[in-house]
């Protein structure tokens, strides 16, 4: 019995270790923070600061020395003197001493002694004076220097795609720019004379071109660049002409589509014969697009 | 004791349960399929044809009347004349009657007198005859007019965000053009003296403004539309004009940042002031992004 056709379709598996060993070269850029949404570092973060480099209020309330607050109690409260008030941004100048303290909102830099943070609502202000009724422990309510990052931390490794929490952490660093790897270029192939374009009219015999519309969009679903070859009919010159077209102009090919024994052999005999030319270039199984 | 600040956070659940309510007016456009991958339907989509629309091969090989075939086996082959051969994309005229075949190729249309298809595989070709090895039934290795969609049926629903597979489904339909939703524009405000951009000094008491690129990459990644409007510091003026504008320009406006009681009540008063103005307007507690 002859066996003519393409014989045995390869499993998605082992197209997939195929396709797996196939690693086109990509060169790195080096691109604004603001333009790195799904990019694929290029190089290791390292972080050259303390996040955050100083230490700061975790909440609403006041800045003080946590021994004068022990002893606390709804029923007995202390009582501190306000000597300063500092918000986000800002840097008290004012020093600390025993019975006093220091007005201060979240986010803002505790004055340098002070070690303890009363929550607001545990306060009552009367006047420049508070009553705390409630004990702090020392460093209670406080951001300490380096407790999101710590300078000299490797934070985010090679190969990573900056989802927006990755580009979160690199402004968090005060990255304005990072290393990247450029976006691969895809070029997309349908052959097949029995293909149309939307534009044409569907006659007896031809059906839409589904792969590309298809492919193309799974090619920008992966954040990679389509570059749409449009449909080389069953043609060995045109396709020749196209494949090398896609060769020459992107980092990635896809060829789909064209059902005919003949044209099986059209691709896979020009695939061939181009062979040492296509040093990137993948020859998929006509009509079964993989993605 | 005076509860003072902002009081008890929101939970998430609550959060989420505000947002759901608040649904911003998004008009509709026409745009071309190659430009509709993940955009929101604004129609149904009925299909107007079948798919496909023609009987068609599924198999390389040759169409025949099926009853011709019957009791072939490896033992004893049945003998059939090739009259001629049909590939994708074409018509054959040819009248098939018994004890004839027609070579045919996968995605090629039947001849109207064929009824099943006997793959190559189970066939050997002599000059222009083929001994057939295996019988098929009738309509075997034959995709019926409109087996993958009948004409009339709804295919996808008004509101589906329209992913690859999507966009290739109306590629089959040959829909050109397609009604969706426009991109809503998400505005994006950041506000605190604390918070200093990239390209400023990180002095102490300052942040990066992490909000800012963390938030407007998450908008990319929903396919909205981000607006920056930078950072606006505890400058009630400045604040409300920042409002204003992002309420002018987009649909839906995020507030993010300001942890100082001042500036929590100043964002709060705001937004309570314009509250008229800010149909769509979502005012998010500072500090805290809601993603």
């Amino acid at each position: 019995m002859t066996m003519q056709g393409f014989g045995k379709l390869m499993s998605l598996k082992e197209a997939r270790a195929i396709l797996a060993g196939i690693v086109p070269k990509i060169h790195d850029e080096q691109i604004p923070l603001d333009q790195a949404l799904y990019r694929v570092l290029a190089e290791d973060i390292i972080s050259e600061l303390d996040v955050p480099n100083f230490r700061k209020s975790a909440m609403d309330g006041f800045a003080v020395i946590a021994s004068d607050t022990f002893g606390a109690a709804n029923t007995g409260p202390k009582t501190l003197r306000i000597v300063d008030c500092v918000v986000a941004g800002e840097v008290s100048g004012k020093e600390l001493s025993s019975g006093k303290c220091i007005e201060i909102t979240t986010g803002s830099p505790l004055p340098d002694s002070a070690d303890a943070v009363v929550m607001v609502e545990y306060t009552e202000k009367e006047d420049s004076c508070i009553s705390v009724y409630k004990s702090v422990a020392p460093w209670e309510n406080v951001i300490r220097i380096g407790s999101d990052v710590k300078k000299g931390t490797m934070v985010l490794k090679k190969g990573t795609r900056l989802g927006p929490r990755f580009t979160g952490v690199l402004a968090a660093l005060g990255r304005k720019n990072v290393l990247v790897k450029k976006i691969p270029r895809v070029g997309m192939l349908s052959t097949g004379d029995e293909i149309v374009g939307l534009d044409e009219e569907l006659v007896e015999g031809k059906v839409f071109d589904i792969n590309s519309r298809t492919l193309i969009d799974s090619i920008k679903e992966m954040h990679c660049l389509p570059l749409d070859l449009g449909v080389a009919g069953d043609d060995k010159e045109l396709l020749k002409k196209k494949i090398l077209e896609g060769v020459e102009k992107s980092d990635i090919m896809i060829i789909s589509g064209g059902s005919s024994l003949g044209t099986e052999d059209l691709t896979r005999s020009v695939v061939e014969d181009l062979g040492k030319v296509l040093v990137h270039g993948i020859a998929v199984k006509p009509g079964k697009p993989v993605i």
